[in-house]
């Protein structure tokens, strides 16, 4: 019926508005963390998406979704490139 | 007029709610993929956003947004760390 | 009250249609950068998620938010893994 359709506009215009308000509103934000050794966490709500490793080492995993590691012998640092979806 | 403003009101009051309620749902949804050889594909919907590779070596590229691709001679293994957006 | 239920009602539908929408709207979206010497800049709007480097060199960082710098010595060439938040 009529009331039935005139909500519907009216949900997918909020929809259409909200969302664009909602993208306008959101950025990715990324970090980064050092620490000495083979292995470095990305704070709590990031997530690593790439490993450094020091002595030019290109070998690396990541841990529990949340550390980076560095594989080659006698690590002297380790560096994670964290990121999580933020507001702007 | 005084309904056209509370319209309006009530746009601005929905959006901000809905757009925290939005932003406390999605995350940065991250994955690992490794495979012997010198390359190794991300699953469809995941994007590579850095490459691993054996032999410590560092030189990689990103084939088709979705393939890593590690560059050194005799490549013994590769990975891909591999994110999308998804519902937390 | 029951106008007071109806609202709580319709913000409800409201935010999961839109969480929704958006989801469906939004993506990870990456691209590639490159130079030659140890400096490589992420197009504006981009963030840095991993470098590469030439002669197989693992170690590096990132400045500003927006450079990849690779370490090594006489570094041939820079490149950088760039993602931002997009529609599809």
């Amino acid at each position: 019926d009529n009331q039935k359709c005139a909500l519907d506009g009216l949900m997918s215009s909020l929809t259409k508005s909200v969302a664009s308000a909602v993208l306008e509103k959101v950025t990715l934000s990324c970090i980064d963390a050092s620490a000495r050794g083979s292995l470095v966490d990305c704070p709590a709500g990031y997530k690593p998406t790439g490993c450094s490793c020091g002595n030019a080492c290109g070998s690396w995993d990541i841990r529990n979704d949340q550390t980076c590691h560095c594989q080659c012998a006698n690590q002297d640092w380790t560096a994670a490139r964290c990121c999580k979806i933020a507001l702007k």
